[in-house]
């Protein structure tokens, strides 16, 4: 038993390693040496856990995802229809230093899984998880007559998705064009076209 | 005056030949040692052009980007307002596999800007030119009063180029829910709201 528990533990520092270093350097020059070193461990010790760079890679996104998740469940806790929806997409938008972080490491991910079939149907797996949420809130606002009638709403989850995707690139790459309260008032664009009254 | 000639045409080869293997297997497990093989350079002949990877990715990025305005400048030619900047859109959206293999390029290229300050500022410059254009377009639009009066026009290019963005990770990673065709509902979906009459 206790051998399972250190297994997981050392599999997460491995992770929130991983997370720092890409946070700090990007992944394309770390190597899994500097990796170990920096989660304390010997090299070579870290193959049981991650085989490969990719296997980390995908952990770590993983992590991020679960971490948003986490975030997202407390801000739209109580909350339902657009205004859960907003509450979501306010976690996922990169607002503040960490979530700048998270979008460093989905970015080294997407990389990765550019050419990688297993890390593209993660993504793909994730996805779908937040685009059925999306789509759960804009039908409950359908109910309570807060949405446009005319908006498709498996059109707007995709629509709405891709806007804050291109918006942890933006955040990343180009400070000057999206600072916080840009991507914000952004949000509150594409929300104000959800609504029957914006 | 041959040799500038030669200069240039072995970096185009070069850029060309980075931009089929990103296309093909993703560029991080790529050597300049294989990226000289597929130019036909001998190894160590690519260092005078770039001499490192990171300025290698970045060229074709620049290259990318190039053969997009390229293709944009056809496609606007004669067109103004509304109908100019979605004739842009559609040549940035990853709509055939020639721009889904551009795709590829620029998010390893993202990845690589993410930790690099000279990246990152190309990148900031060239979607500062994409985002004059829109802005210039929608002004167009304001004046013929084809445009939705209440559209604060910088908010909108912004919110529209961060969806472009992200629809290029979607298109790569995540096929099942970014086909050609949804793209396009997509694109319309967001210059909808621009429209005076959708």
């Amino acid at each position: 038993m206790p051998k399972v528990v250190d297994y997981q533990q050392r599999k997460r520092e491995l992770v929130e390693a991983t997370w720092r270093i890409i946070a700090r350097h990007g992944i394309s020059g770390a190597t899994m040496r500097q990796i170990a070193a920096e989660a304390g461990f010997a090299n070579g010790a870290l193959k049981p856990y991650f085989p490969t760079k990719a296997e980390l890679i995908e952990a770590t996104y993983a992590f991020v995802f679960d971490q948003t998740n986490r975030r997202a469940d407390v801000a739209t806790h109580g909350l339902d229809g657009l205004e859960a929806l907003e509450a979501f997409c306010r976690e996922v938008l990169p607002l503040d230093g960490e979530r700048l972080d998270e979008a460093r490491v989905v970015i080294s991910f997407w990389q990765e899984a550019a050419h990688d079939a297993h890390g593209a149907e993660v993504n793909s797996q994730f996805m779908a998880q937040w685009r059925q949420s999306m789509t759960q809130w804009m039908e409950q606002a359908r109910v309570s007559g807060d949405l446009q009638p005319r908006v498709d709403i498996g059109l707007a989850a995709e629509a709405l998705l891709n806007f804050m995707l291109g918006s942890q690139i933006s955040a990343v790459l180009d400070r000057s064009a999206a600072g916080d309260r840009d991507l914000e008032r952004q949000l509150h664009f594409h929300l104000d076209r959800l609504r029957l009254h914006p």
